[in-house]
């Protein structure tokens, strides 16, 4: 099974050229029975042969996916991966490129670390910045986090072994809870505003109560750089002075909302980003790249070396030099394919003006559409758009009037958007990722809804 | 950028065929300052267009990784691929396949699931089993070990903030180490026999002293089956029992040597695997997927969903259905490419029968080659052959003639081992995971340290 197989290979690359070359309808998988129903005896001992497997690859494994990257997906934050972005990750496939140590995957690593080093100058993160692709913003958050607390304990040495805390507004994304609970750590909940955001008075006032009454330390602050669900932008500027006067570690989770700093309007709705010590910001959102690649960007790099090198826990005191650069070494991670490379392909081949110009146009997109719903008599604005998501209502409309309006136009094959909640109230929740959604799409929307 | 553009996928396609389709030489990537050099200038504000980025990738890029999948890679438990998983992986790339919610990715989860049920069902784990493919064995290691403190405080809720300890042997892979460090646990070391192989009765001892010692309470055994450095096996059937005599967690690290279980001497060597809570395999190891592709197993995998869950804390009291299966649920990911899908349709395609052979053939060749190093007068068999991993010695030489002659032979294409060390002694460290590893190839190995 090991040897090559010419006709596997042109069966294969037969598959990969049309999902290349051709947008893909929306569509829904069939029911868990009629899958696995298709797929089963596939594995069997003596075994089914290219040509079924194939078969099976493209006409029940790929025909019940969602394609995430059509251009009528709203939903869930999708995806609008570029055909190069794909076209690069097919050839880091037929290539097994590891991306783990400099001695393996060295081209590889360095196309990453072009692409990291871009990013960290655009967020504005100084000369010991950089940082690694990891598959998502979760294991990011979770990396960014125990690098956090290594430090923090680092300075406060008579907490080695003491709970800490986590400190994050109540729309923190889920995966800030969960990662809490990994580290085995508190969460120090606070109140945003009225669309969640949080505020620096909030946090220090939180922090103060929160001293007073025992509670165990804080050492970070995790956050919210563009909410998955109303697309807010936390105080970053106002935390990031909180934390210089606490001596507490700042994160910005940016999965979403960290692309918009390539853009003037972007980047001043994310005022005080340069001023985090971590961040993560996905390609495979808003960047344009395809699953899964969450770029995780340190102030200083050593200190993610330091807490993640599996060999040696001292640190060395000089510079990361780029022939000892293992990626392995800057988050909870060992071995990994060249996840940031398909990233790195696209943004070579088009450039920075076309990423800035397709954040730019989303953003703009998002802002035409704000005033399409504000102007339909019909629908309310439901929060003020920051970034690309646009929130709005039916009145009169219950939560179960909006899943089977979104069920319905999911089965057409129009469009896909989630109904979504913001304290009690449903909503519906449009993200603008893909460049080519038109204003007709979404007028669609709109006159769908009368 | 994100209109189809058949040129740059054609460029893209050729690439791909001629990775899919030949056997690449072994190559050391070039000086850190040559790489970065040819990659300057490749991000720009206008692009480099497709042809470039293309010739960059192929001939910069591409040509500076090693060819992991090489037969004479014998290095660091390297990857042998089946051309049939590269070109699923390729399909996989091309269709942007997310795998994390059913809703999105149903026909990639549903065959990651056929291929997960298989390998519970070879380790013989139960009704209740099932789980998840993450990007390694440290991510893998970290969650299982997650889930477990999770359940053991369940079960002993006056602990519930309280820190925690993990035990396992010295010679536990590294990851087992950093992965306590994140999860904010203390690590039990307990010496192993002479190869490092942790006994049940040290274990027994080992607790014991600690419990007097009033150490954090040891929640879970992380076992390893197949140890990185001589391929081990711990005492499985030993700590099995020693786990449900004080009511902890056992979870093997199979990363490496988990595959064995396909075969009858394997089994032997695994003796007591079917006891575990959980463990993880490495496809992209010895069960010949590409990166990066590691299979997380629980014995009850309901436990894995209450710990990883994002959006309740809850455990439903229902059974896992198949139209509920969130990926996403089982480990500290959210987003996830479709991973385990390269893996299932190898499988599919070649069929189990020669999985086992092919696994199989790998014992043989390590057996043989164990005797060829004994019958040399010249070598010294370092620690008895227990899987596919042969170590020996070339008495007289220290460390630093054997690096000279590893680095020789990586740099004149012929093979690549490294080196190693053990307590100490250094040793050379052969891993046969690749069925077309010839005897001639390891006659030239043995040849070469006349």
């Amino acid at each position: 099974m090991h040897d090559h197989d010419q006709h596997l290979v042109n069966l294969a690359l037969a598959v990969a050229r049309h999902e290349l070359t051709t947008v893909k309808p929306l569509r829904s998988p069939a029911s868990a029975a009629t899958i696995y129903g298709a797929l089963a005896g596939s594995i069997s001992a003596a075994g089914i042969g290219a040509e079924e497997a194939v078969e099976l690859m493209r006409d029940v494994v790929g025909a019940n996916c969602m394609n995430v990257s059509n251009p009528n997906v709203y939903a869930f934050i999708p995806s609008a991966a570029t055909p190069a972005s794909l076209a690069a990750d097919v050839m880091i496939a037929s290539m097994n490129m590891i991306g783990d140590w400099w001695l393996e995957g060295a081209g590889g690593i360095a196309a990453e670390n072009i692409a990291l080093a871009w990013l960290c100058r655009e967020v504005g993160l100084g000369d010991h910045a950089g940082g690694v692709f990891v598959s998502g913003a979760t294991p990011g958050n979770l990396s960014a986090l125990a690098a956090a607390r290594r430090w923090w304990r680092s300075e406060h040495r008579e907490h080695t072994r003491d709970r800490l805390t986590i400190a994050c507004a109540q729309q923190a994304h889920s995966s800030v809870r969960m990662v809490a609970s990994v580290l085995d750590c508190d969460v120090l909940l606070v109140d945003g505003d009225e669309f969640g955001r949080l505020r620096a008075h909030d946090l220090a006032v939180a922090l103060a109560a929160h001293r007073a009454q025992g509670g165990a330390p804080v050492f970070a602050i995790s956050a919210t750089a563009g909410t998955t669900n109303l697309g807010m932008v936390d105080d970053l500027a106002g935390l990031a002075d909180v934390a210089e006067q606490e001596g507490l570690w700042l994160h910005a989770d940016g999965a979403y909302g960290g692309a918009a700093v390539l853009t003037v309007t972007g980047r001043e709705a994310l005022a005080g980003i340069d001023r985090v010590q971590s961040m993560v910001v996905d390609p495979h959102k808003w960047l344009f790249a395809g699953y899964d690649c969450c770029a995780l960007l340190y102030r200083d790099v050593r200190i993610a070396r330091a807490a993640f090198t599996q060999t040696a826990e001292y640190l060395e005191a000089v510079e990361v030099s780029a022939d000892q650069w293992n990626p392995s070494d800057y988050a909870v991670h060992l071995t990994r394919r060249a996840r940031g490379v398909p990233f790195w392909f696209s943004l070579a081949a088009h450039g920075t003006d076309a990423y800035r110009d397709a954040v730019d146009s989303c953003l703009a997109t998002a802002r035409a559409f704000t005033a399409a719903v504000q102007a339909a008599s019909h629908l309310e604005l439901f929060a003020p758009t920051t970034l690309s998501i646009v929130t709005f209502t039916r009145p009169g409309w219950a939560r179960d009037d909006y899943q089977r309006w979104s069920d319905q136009h999911l089965a057409d094959g129009e469009f896909f958007i989630a109904v979504s909640e913001f304290r009690g109230h449903p909503l519906l929740r449009v993200c603008l990722v893909h460049p080519h959604t038109t204003p007709a799409d979404l007028q669609q929307v709109i006159d769908s809804l009368v």
